[in-house]
This record gives structure tokens, sequence and C-alpha cells, in this order.
């Protein structure tokens, strides 16, 4: 096992690595911007190294800062976590080169699976079934135009390179396309570096499920359920859980094979989690392959009673996995909730401050992963989430209940500080999400029942 | 179900019912004497009534102020949480002469179970294996005398109005006895106004390990596993695990169902715990039956999944359980530290005041019960349990090393207080403690080891 880890992420999700770490007797090393100097986890790693200042890209997407703090201290191997350079093959190749294990994929794994398109070619011959679209990335417009008038409005316009919900755009009808496609290429290059799109057909009132997976390097690959992350705001997640409610088990459990084949296709290793959308007729459609550890893998974690971040490290130093898929036997329901620094009122405005109050909820089966602590300065400089509120339950709606009674006891309070608890509380008491039945719609439907329809497209 | 309910405590265990009455749709209503107006429960429930002053005998001792209380603002049960008035059969008799639910057993089962003889007795009747000892009351000092010589010493005297680790005196030879006979009863008349006391055998290297049990109205009972007490210090438990590491699953199936047995033999409603030894032979011994929630009953729910304080109110309000022994499929290891504002360093005395820094500690598999936060004054009035800190984990070697790291994690500070933590975790990390062959007396070896035996009288 290795004996030093660097971990080249921030918030949450590096404290929650470090944590991991600490309990396998690893040491560890945060790596921080200038802004991140009151990080919790530069205190509670075991060494850390200012790598530059805001934005990311002068610190934690500096390649070559980051590797060089992992050979200076000594570390054996590099936690990505989520985001920043997690789904970067060169940051990958750039460690293996200098000898520095990434925990995580191969490079070439996460090059393939990167390119969305080429992602779809491979699962789509590994017999994971696609929604109508290309399989290419498209060259001209007309060629595209096309494309979207064969398949049917409404489609959605995607980055070849994207991911995460950034770089696409929906078109309901073909006098939108143009323009949508013309944007989006745009903002692909922008983002990305890479204009290629392509096309796929839009199902508006689709459920968002996906299955995580674990393989190891010698072959061994196993599916760990469902996570439903149905409840976002412009692509972007604010309620995960698992079960998904209502859908039948032998939907998910033939998407957890199909993800164990595609997982296998591609010779994955890790920790990564394969995204469908589900239909309202029940059949689902793969999208893509996160190559990374999610935000919301403690869902996972709770039902399952596995450490997800001790089994990337794990696999990462070549043991095998410990693991059947008959061994693993989900129990329970868990929910997590996204607290952001962002107020509801202002359209989801980022609001960060100096947190004169913070004290997260605890008792009975509530799990908490914040970098928050009384004090801290929320940066202006970084995404919004502060908190992951999560509870296990027996049931669905004693989870909902108690997942109402954790976001009542969060007390986070500061100037100008805002946060998303009171929402959050809302979603989960609608009507559609306590049965069950919503869909990627429901952020809007609660939105639009606050306020009336005319707050809907802000 | 109840509408509201009144919660007769203080500390975390008030805060823990309220919370779970929260998720139900039951209002609260919290009582506090003077000094505990900052509570968390108060600001939690949904309602407050001061009942008095410190000491606990001028509030939370006092069944006319509770009882009024509860019929004032309209209470319909009353939960007793640990200690006070959980088990005074004549507050239960109170609660329902005056149409008040109280949530426990009915008062006849607490007065036959907290006499300590009669308890035995009738334990003995229904098949439970006693230490060699008196099954009544002794009467003179030279029959009890007469009966530890009869026995063998080392014996232990206790009090028969005792339990929960209070009233009992350890004698190691016949030259002792009389003095320690007249001091027992000194004390057993002081504490209980009840100088009964009777003698066993004493177990120096005994395990602690009792029994969870839950009971209906209907006749329905089951066991829900073990708990290990063993380290304790002066009779006060300071961690608890299960499962009880090293014995045998079928000596432990056994005191499940000779518990249920026992438990069925006095028509036992509720939650209730069975207190056993064990002897170095693998002989298991009955002590007593507490006829409340125990501190340490999230121990228990990490590993099953339920609610036992949702399980007691739903009982208490007529329902039946929905569990058989079969459903009761414990999973995984879970362990509980008692985090208390007392200074290791000198003899464990009480050290309360002002919390200027309190963040407990969080992420994968981490549950903290505690009444603390950011400012709060601990009073100097009660007992000195500020938190209780649980791990779950899949084995063992996991859970010592996650409950390691939590206990690093939590900052509590401010002047004049000190905490436990530092010596929980050294008592974590003995050799007997991780080798799970600890005995109730590892508290003493590791203050031996740390300080030198001369410490170890202190």
């Amino acid at each position: 096992m290795f004996d030093k880890v660097l971990i080249a992420n921030r918030g949450e999700i590096a404290l929650r690595v470090a944590r991991t770490c600490r309990e396998m007797g690893i040491r560890t090393v945060a790596v921080h911007s200038t802004d991140d100097r009151d990080s919790a986890v530069v205190s509670y790693a075991d060494e850390s190294v200012q790598i530059g200042p805001a934005p990311a890209r002068k610190s934690y997407l500096d390649i070559a800062a980051v590797v060089e703090a992992a050979l200076r201290t000594g570390a054996e191997a590099v936690h990505p976590g989520y985001g920043f350079l997690s789904e970067d093959p060169d940051f990958a190749e750039v460690c293996r080169d200098n000898g520095l294990v990434f925990i995580g994929p191969p490079p070439e794994v996460i090059a393939q699976l990167g390119d969305k398109t080429a992602a779809r070619g491979v699962m789509a011959r590994a017999g994971l079934p696609l929604l109508p679209g290309s399989l290419d990335p498209l060259g001209s417009a007309s060629e595209a135009r096309s494309l979207a008038d064969d398949i049917g409005y409404p489609v959605i316009i995607k980055a070849a390179a994207g991911g995460g919900g950034r770089g696409m755009r929906v078109v309901h009808d073909a006098a939108e396309f143009g323009r949508a496609h013309r944007e989006t290429v745009a903002v692909a290059q922008a983002l990305f570096g890479d204009p290629r799109v392509y096309v796929e057909r839009y199902l508006a009132t689709a459920r968002h499920v996906e299955i995580q997976v674990l393989c190891d390097r010698h072959g061994n690959a196993v599916h760990l359920g469902e996570r439903d992350c149905s409840t976002q705001r412009r692509h972007q997640k604010l309620v995960e859980e698992t079960p998904a409610p209502g859908l039948p088990r032998e939907l998910v459990e033939r998407m957890g094979e199909v993800s164990v084949a595609g997982a296998r296709a591609v010779g994955y290793v890790g920790a990564g989690t394969f995204e469908f959308l589900v239909g309202p007729d029940g059949r689902f459609y793969f999208m893509e392959v996160n190559t990374r550890i999610q935000v919301e893998h403690p869902v996972t974690e709770l039902v399952t009673g596995l450490d997800l971040v001790r089994a990337q490290i794990e696999v990462a130093a070549g043991a095998e996995l410990g693991l059947r898929q008959q061994d693993v036997v989900p129990r329970g329901v868990a929910i997590e909730c996204r607290v952001n620094v962002e107020d509801p009122e202002r359209d989801f405005a980022p609001a960060p401050g100096r947190l004169v109050e913070f004290s997260p909820p605890g008792g009975p089966f509530v799990r908490v992963d914040t970098h928050g602590y009384p004090g801290y300065r929320v940066p202006a400089s970084y995404d919004s989430m502060l908190a992951k509120v999560l509870v296990w339950a027996p049931d669905r709606p004693t989870a909902l209940a108690r997942m109402d009674r954790a976001l009542a006891e969060f007390r986070i309070a500061g100037p100008g500080v805002r946060t998303t608890t009171a929402f959050l509380r809302r979603v989960l008491a609608h009507e559609s999400f306590r049965a069950g039945t919503h869909s990627t719609a429901i952020v809007g439907q609660v939105l639009d029942e606050q306020h009336g329809p005319h707050r809907a497209a802000g």
C-alpha cells in the first residue's frame, strides 16, 4: 500500500479523500490555491503545498504544479477527486511518466471515454442501447441539421469533449437548430478547446439513472447498483438517491449488467459511473461514462457499506477486488442533497461569505460531508457546493422525513451567505418527488409553482 | 399515533428523542432546568417548559412538575430518556393515572425489575443463569458475611435498588467484608432510599455483554443482538460495540433467546436491556434488566438499521412490532465512544465550561449524537457526557481505524474545558482492546501503563 498520497483537489472531496487515507494509515499531501489556504483539508492533511492563485487554471488545473508538488513531497500516488484534472488523460499520463500512480483508469481509457462520440461507439458495440443520434462528431451544420430532422425534435446537441452537464443545448424545433448548433460549437470550443458536437434525441421527461462500477487490474468487475439523479437544475444534480424509486429491479439489474460489460469492453480500472436516461416507456439509453469518483458516491456507500475511495486506492495499488457481484447486497434507501451557497431567490446566484454560524445536522443515520466549519470564509472563486447531507433509512418515506429533519437542522449563517437548504426541502416535499414519479423536469416544476412560470426560464 | 410528546430529560438523549419525533411528525415539548435554558433541545423542540432549578431533584426528578408540564401543554405521552425518572415506577404510575402514556414498560414491570433481587428471582425461574449469590436481600451483616464465605472471594455487594453501576462494592477477602457491607448499606440508603443489599460472586476479568430486547403489547418479543460494554471506568461505560469481539455466535444467540424468555416472563413492553457478565470460561450470568433506552442504543441501530426510539414510541402507541426474530439481521460492526468533559490527567474530574470551539467529526460512516454546539456553556450541574461518537464499518479493524480518525477530528475547546477524546484513543489502541480480548479491567490497565500502578487506585 502507498505511504503517501497527494490529493489534487479542494473542498469537501479533498477532505473526504484525506479521511479515508487517515483510516488506511496513508499520509496525505494537500495542494491548495492562495484562496484556499484556510480550507479544512489544509490543516487536516499531513502536509500541504500551495500551488498557485485562483482561478483554477493557475493552480488546480496546472498539471506541472501538481506533479511537482507530488514529486517534491515524495507522494507515490495522486487522487484527483472529481472535476479539475480528474478526467484529463494528459494529467494521468504525466503522472505515469513521472512514476506517480494516478488513482483512476489508464490515460487511454480516460481519453476514449472522454470523447463522448468515441464512447458512444464503443458502448454501442458492447451492446449498450443508445438514443437515436450520431455516432461520430458531425461535420457541417447542414449535416447536423439533416440528422436532427431525421431523428425528430426535440434533439440535444452535445459537445463531443463535454460531460458533467456542460456544453449541451436542447433544440425544440427545426427553426432553432442553426443558431443552437453555432452556439454549442462556440461553447464547446471555449470550454473544452474542441468544437466537435454530436446530436441525439432529447427526452423531455426522462429519469437520469447511473450505475456505479468498480474494476481492478486483474479483470474483476462489479457494479454497485444505481443512483437516481433526476433532480437537476440546468443539468447540475441537486438530489441523488438509491434505489431509483419506481424502477423495476429487473431493469436496474439489466443496466448493471450492461455497464459491467461496457467497463470490460474498454479495460476499465477503478471506480466509474455509467450514466443513462430512462424514458417514460421504461427503456434506458446510455449517455456517458464518468471516469472518476462522483460527487454522489456516498449514496452508494450508505447502502453497500463500502468505502469507495478506499476501493479506488486499493485497486490503484494493484489489489484484487475482494468482492464478487453476489456479495453486493444493497440495503435500504440513501438520499443525498447538495447544499450550495446560492440564493434561490436570486436565480441561484452564488452567495458565498464568512460562515459565522455553521452547525451541520447529526443524530441517527445522517452523514455530512463538508469542508465548512465555523468561521470559514467560503471563497467566491470556486463552485458553490458547501456540503452534502446524506441520510439512510430502511424505506423511502422514512428517508424523506429524515432528510427534511436533517436539512431543517443545518444552521449556516453569515453576512451575504445564502443556501439552498430551504429550496431542497421544497423539492423533497413536492408531490411528484414524494411519489417517486418525478423526472428531470422536477426543479422547473417546483420553481414554477413557487414563482409562476415566468421564472421558469430564468 | 401521538400528536405531541413531552421529553422528560436533557442533554443528547433529549435531542435524540426530539429528532425522531420530528421525523414521525410528532410535536415535542422539552422540559428544562434554569441551568439548561440554552440547551440545544430547548430551541429544537416545538415548545419548552422550565420546570425548576438544578439540582435534578428540583426539576428533572420532580414528578409533579414534569406531569404538570405535560398536562398543561397537552402532551399525550412522555418519553423519559435514560437516568432521571426513566426507571421510576412511581413516575410511570403517575403518568398513567393522569392519562399520559409513559413510553416504557408498565410500572409494575419497572418495579419488579428495579428491585435487583426480585429481578434475579424471576429471571432464575425463567431459566436465566445467575452468579452464585443471594436471591433475596440480606438481613444482618453476619448473614451476608456467612453467604460471602460460602460463595468464596472476591464477592460484590450490590444495592437491591441500585443499577447503572451505582451502589456496588467489590470485596476481595473476608477481612474487608464487614466494613464494605456497612458502607454499601449506607450508600444504598443515601442513593436509593433503600438500604437492602445482596451479595454475588465477583468476576474480576469478565466481559460485560448486554442484549437489546424489543416487545410490544401484543405478546411479540425479539432481541436485537448484543453490545459489549466491557470498557468501563468505575462501572461507567466508556466504549460499547457490537458484535462482542471474540464471543462465539452460539453463545450470543443463546443469550438472546434467554433474554426474550425473561422478557416474556415479566410481560415486558418496549425497549429493554438484559445485562450479563461473561466469564473467561465462556459462561454467562444474568445481572439486571435496564427498563429504558440505553445510552449506547445507537450501536444496535447502526447494525440493524432500526430507530429504537421510534420503535419505543410506536409500541407505546399500541402498534404491533412489524418484526420477527428472523428479520433481525445485524450487518457489520458498530462502536460508540462516550466523550466526556472530564480531565483524564486529574482523575477524570469534571471539566465543563464554554465551548468556544466545537466541531464534531463527519464523513463516511460516522454518527455523532450531541447536544453541544459552538458557544454552548456546558453546565456543571449534570453528568459530564457531551457527545457520543459512533462509527460503522464492515469489520472491526476498519471500525477501529475509523473511530480513531473520528475522535482525532473532534475539535472541542474552551476555557477550562477538557475532554476524554485523547484518552479514548489510547484505550482503542491498547493491545488487548485491538485483539478484542480485553475485560472490564481494560481501563485500569491503560491507566497503569500510562502513569504506573500508583495511579490505578486514584
